[in-house]
């Protein structure tokens, strides 16, 4: 069956917080794809709104066997019903998880650049958010597994927030590396919250793996986070589900969660999963191929028009890292001068964190004729930038 | 227009928390209706879910307009725009007011018997829960005010959380003692919440008054809690809306609010409540005429068929308070004997606490024969009861 990536579809004036933006500027900034969700979906919610009443909600088995089945299918590997939890959304869960599972004061560990919104589960939660920077390398990124080691065995560091895929970088974790990191937080004694949100979304056959995969030790000192919210461009569903290998790490987050009202799904949020997880993997495969696409239309653009901007290479999401350092290291004032030059409003990297004042974001789930929209603009804000600059 | 109360649904097997019951068992216990929802909110449903995209939402002025509308409209009070803030729901708002207000270790004061859902707000916080309880009086209740004041003056009486209407009594407090509650809590620096998710299910001419149309000051000490999800048995759309008054307490509520991520609709929140809102009020008299009607079934069924038992006249809501004092002093085994013998699951009294142990919640959102049903069953339970006990 063929799925429509191409349609424009007009999201001005439609309570979208992406399209939230002046009428002749082009959004490609927030993690919110420009595309309709799976058509099983899209029936699903139809289905759902005729039935007519929408009262207390509860999730039923059949919610949890089709999240098996999905990751049994399309990651080859099936977690057991009983570790799964459903949850209203990933970064409500993280910001719960750092209350129940961590102390006033703790250290929660990153890995800069990453997820912005990260900063804010840890500090405005009263913890301390501390980064073992990733380090740039050959257009890429790798652990300095020196820095990091030291800063787990730092006895306040009782979380690490672990992004994999990890948003902004594009970067798909190996399972040698995870495993190799899990081993190190077990050993200090610093549990692993793993935000997987982007993990079906891996291009050119790369794969993901999956932290509860990992040895059984490893895999009891953490909790994954999966979602149908990227894979689909279901945000606004708030449906997602945590991974908890360990009974009592899971009875103690089960209790935060209940606490903190995340628990009871919306009308919406159970039967879409199921359609998804159940009925959605030739729209994602279809999807993938798209983004893929659209990425090389990008690396192809910048070779040729823009050779001062560098892509690192996404080995999945369809937000794409772009290394500006030959023209600012102050990518927020890039960013803002783009925008209003040009109306393409982009992420700046410097929220990121780390080296990210050198880089800006490019949200490229959309149909191509808005990506070469967004493209001949980004081109137009960067010369204009440099001429301004010279 | 005529609407459809009549009509007998079959919610069985569709995770309704209400109706994951036994296949013989009748359920009237959680406060859910066995009505579908207004025309309006259906339609308004499936159309947000036909246009395909669910990316992240934001709440529109749209939606302020027709919350303020309905109050002026239906509560003869129009709150200021600026004093609205949407949240996903009145549970978790409370609980969320109550961390971001009150320190570990206060009392928040309560008036028992009371909605049970409060003292777990308050305990699994780290809050004391503090009940003046209410003073059965002539098969109504009244207030201590001497208890009342003696609490309230405690230095470490820091909230009060008003139920207007009261779950499960089924009393609307008056203006006056709105107005008099509200001038000690003020006096004694205690901010108050007043839960008010009932207050468009008021019955035979009762009105509510909101707490936020009080006196400026006494208005400026509180925030109230208002949703349609008991109006238009809607708990699953996870929609609600603060009025703040006071710019300060609304800043720190807000923080609140955001860093417990309850401040982001999901994508049906919104265009269901302005339906609702702006479209709803035949609906929502048509049941009310139907909620008054039921009530008045239960009267003259008890008084001719079960006079051991003393109604509680509901002033508004759909749940009926029940004496069941002359049968027993143990609400809770008599619920449990009442569903094991004839499979009417009601909710016991004791869970409110108060004299909550003396009592029954009989939710009477439903067709005539289900209620006529649940009569019967009840009717039969109470009878063996005795005649077990005697």
């Amino acid at each position: 069956m063929p799925f429509d990536f191409e349609t424009v579809l007009n999201r001005r004036h439609t309570n979208a917080v992406k399209w939230d933006v002046a009428d002749d500027e082009l959004p490609m900034w927030v993690a919110d794809m420009d595309f309709e969700t799976a058509p099983v979906i899209k029936q699903a919610l139809i289905k759902r709104a005729q039935f007519g009443v929408f009262g207390y909600e509860e999730v039923p088995m059949a919610y949890y066997e089709a999240v098996a089945d999905w990751w049994a299918t399309e990651h080859n590997f099936r977690p057991q019903i009983e570790w799964l939890m459903f949850c209203t959304g990933v970064v409500p869960a993280i910001s719960s998880i750092v209350r129940k599972m961590t102390a006033a004061g703790d250290n929660v560990l990153v890995q800069a650049p990453v997820y912005n919104i990260f900063y804010h589960s840890i500090e405005n939660n009263g913890r301390h958010t501390l980064s073992s920077d990733l380090v740039a390398r050959d257009a890429s990124y790798a652990i300095d597994w020196d820095d990091l080691t030291k800063k787990l065995a730092d006895p306040l560091t009782t979380m690490m927030i672990l992004c994999n895929p990890q948003n902004p970088i594009g970067v798909v974790w190996s399972r040698a590396t995870l495993q190799r990191l899990g081993e190190l937080c077990l050993k200090y004694h610093v549990l692993v919250v793993a935000d997987e949100i982007h993990c079906d979304l891996t291009l050119n056959g790369n794969a993901y793996t999956p932290f509860s995969s990992l040895t059984a030790p490893v895999a009891h000192n953490s909790i994954s986070c999966i979602s149908p919210s990227k894979t689909f461009n279901v945000a606004a569903l708030h449906a997602a589900t945590l991974i908890i290998p360990d009974a009592h790490v899971r009875a103690l987050v089960s209790r935060g969660i209940n606490n903190d009202e995340l628990a009871e799904p919306n009308s919406f949020a159970i039967p879409a999963s199921i359609a998804a997880y159940t009925e959605g993997h030739d729209w994602v495969a279809a999807l993938r191929t798209k983004l893929a696409a659209n990425q090389r239309q990008v690396q192809t653009y910048l070779t040729a028009e823009l050779p001062q901007v560098k892509l690192v290479e996404a080995q999945a999401t369809y937000l794409l890292w772009l290394d500006v350092s030959q023209v600012t290291t102050d990518s927020a004032a890039l960013a803002a001068f783009i925008r209003q030059r040009t109306g393409l409003f982009l992420s700046a990297g410097d929220v990121y964190r780390g080296d990210g004042n050198r880089f800006l974001r490019l949200n490229v789930a959309c149909p191509t004729t808005t990506l070469t929209d967004g493209l001949a603009r980004l081109k137009a804000g960067i010369t204009a930038y440099q001429q301004v600059q010279a």
